[in-house]
């Protein structure tokens, strides 16, 4: 019996056996808008238990910490600034925040964490979806943990839903949006009959859209995050170039309002299905007309939703906050806690196969008729009593 | 560096090293509803990969073991059939699965399997509701880990969603549908204009309710479920029999046509709130009115669903089947595969304090009006576009 339960046993006080006497140290790659969200959870008015921000990396670190807030000054307290990443491979952070975005130097500085000893949390769904097989083997080798829940639909915990929460089942089709952005764009026009241009100039200015939203617009975000589930949930490694898309950037105001008098909304949905028997996968991101009873109409601006069906537990669903830094940093502090939980856990890097077809669209439709393409049951939650 | 991670970086093919060589040895407690559905997934036509079951115990396990029908002879085969828990506690089985229901003698044999080194899985929501803390101890200090996806929302995964995944928010409220049959029950009246006997009636012929459904009417299977959603999300330590309940058995069909008219729907509701600074907590289980838009309405048959809330995430979702015998078994499996994955891990219990204040419902109303106690966009992920 060790001294921590033998106080436990006795009827003491549980409190200080929970925690590591010591605070697990984190080190932030990137200040930014996600990377000082969570800056401003961990070294903030509310500190979280057990976690202590170290370093923070930025190009321009100097420059930020300069202009820091007084509701931020906390940031120019203990915390290293620097622009050099060796400062934080060299250092004593237990894990180490990536939250630069773009896949170089991301990916480098990723694995140079991991062979330094160090456990990684990141936000990057395009460093997931390229090189996560190769980075998760990485990380079991080295005995550290590489989580990326917020990499993928925000708050929403859908990472840990497919790989975990729904490893008891065999799942078959993942429908879901996946980007806040495009989301709000659509929405949007819905709403006040705009056009594309005018929501995005709306989306940016409430915070939902960045200077460029052309990946957004045109599906090169979803299809990473739909690459990250199909490696998760059914287990395949699938190049995300491999993804068909559309964009939904040439979408007049009056293809939406005609959908809109039929019934149904349209939303950028991105759709993967696994026919395990012939290793086929059917996989595409693209405009797609939804009823307007389900819950992906109903999923309105910088939300994300997401419909799982497995063979034996049918639908499963979740939705939340799909961008923005505060949601963000829920999902990457929740990792960060997991981690200072069981520093030693062994997370196993997944086990993947490639499919032996890759189908897109179908060809002939502009907007793609989700009603039609499978049961209209998906996402209803509806059943006959 | 060890002799699997060898095997990994010097490139040979990395499948053996993912599980261990030995596959988990799983006993079985229970072989009803929800433990045959199990045994079914372990030992049927396409059993999951790193988990054997080895043992089943019923108090009828001859006759059980009798009458198996022809697709399930397998289980048959290499499996003890016992009636003698000691067998269970003095085998070499690795995870024990508790799907018994009731308190005793659950809360017995949990305790002997984590005190024999087993680490244990539950469907047992009444346990947990009542006796979690103590066990979530007993597990950490055994280095075993006592997992219970199963005990709340089905295959629903609310309770690693709670606990793992918004771990990283503050959470404030969680307001959610948490029994399948008292919902199926309602949605069905909805539709029929039956009454409460004729849809229990209609629930019982469709395998959704049990012999005796008042525990469901009445509220005291979904408070079990929100007293453990309230440790789990609020780190409070609540008696379930401090949850106020209203039972919907007294529902007329008037009453429900009447809200239904009212551009509402009567569901069974779970809900609490937790003002930290005051200690104090919400919490009760009642027929309420929902908007017909919101996900509650909108959730039928044994669906359950629910709107959890953070101060920084906003409102998260999930729902998804919320019984019967395939969906439980997806979450215990899920559960399974978590504990044989990383055997050694450490799942901390949870530090629970119990709130000063414990507030039910207001009084003088028959059906609570939810629209009036919450903002009315609660579950209906609308935003202002």
């Amino acid at each position: 019996m060790s001294v921590d339960s033998f106080f436990l046993a006795s009827g003491n006080s549980p409190g200080p056996c929970f925690f590591p006497a010591t605070r697990c140290r984190v080190a932030l790659l990137g200040f930014g808008t996600v990377g000082s969200a969570i800056a401003a959870r961990l070294a903030g008015p509310d500190p979280v238990d057990g976690l202590e921000l170290t370093h923070i990396l930025d190009r321009r670190a100097s420059a930020k910490r300069d202009e820091l807030t007084a509701s931020r000054a906390a940031l120019r307290g203990n915390i290293l600034w620097t622009t050099n990443v060796g400062d934080i491979l060299a250092s004593n952070a237990d894990i180490v925040i990536e939250a630069i975005g773009g896949i170089e130097p991301a990916t480098e500085w990723i694995r140079a964490a991991l062979v330094a000893g160090k456990s990684v949390v990141t936000a990057n769904k395009q460093v997931i979806a390229h090189h996560g097989p190769s980075l998760l083997q990485l990380a079991e080798r080295q005995g550290r943990q590489l989580r990326f829940e917020a990499a993928v639909g925000g708050s929403m915990p859908i990472v840990r839903a497919v790989s975990d929460g729904l490893a008891g089942d065999r799942l078959t089709r993942i429908v879901a949006i996946l980007n806040g952005t495009s989301n709000a764009v659509l929405s949007r026009m819905e709403a006040t009959g705009c056009t594309v241009p005018h929501a995005v100039a709306d989306a940016k200015a409430r915070g939902y859209a960045e200077a460029d939203p052309s990946a957004d617009l045109d599906g090169i975000d979803a299809r990473a995050k739909l690459a990250i589930l199909c490696a998760l949930g059914f287990r395949l490694r699938v190049d995300p170039s491999r993804i068909e898309t559309r964009s939904i950037a040439h979408l007049q105001p009056a293809d939406v309002q005609q959908v809109r008098r039929r019934g149904g909304a349209i939303r950028q949905l991105a759709f993967a299905e696994y026919d395990r028997t012939r290793s086929a996968l059917t996989a595409w991101v693209a405009p797609a007309i939804v009823p307007r009873s389900s819950i992906f109409a109903r999923t309105c601006g910088p939300q994300n939703a997401a419909v799982i069906t497995g063979e034996h537990a049918g639908d499963i669903g979740v939705f939340g906050a799909g961008a923005g830094g505060a949601a963000t940093a829920v999902a990457a502090i929740g990792d960060l806690l997991t981690i200072a939980r069981d520093r030693a856990a062994i997370v196993p890097a997944p086990l993947l196969s490639a499919p032996s077809i890759i189908k897109g669209l179908d060809r002939g439709t502009h907007i793609v008729d989700f009603v039609e393409r499978a049961e209209p049951s998906v996402g209803l939650i509806a059943e006959a009593v």
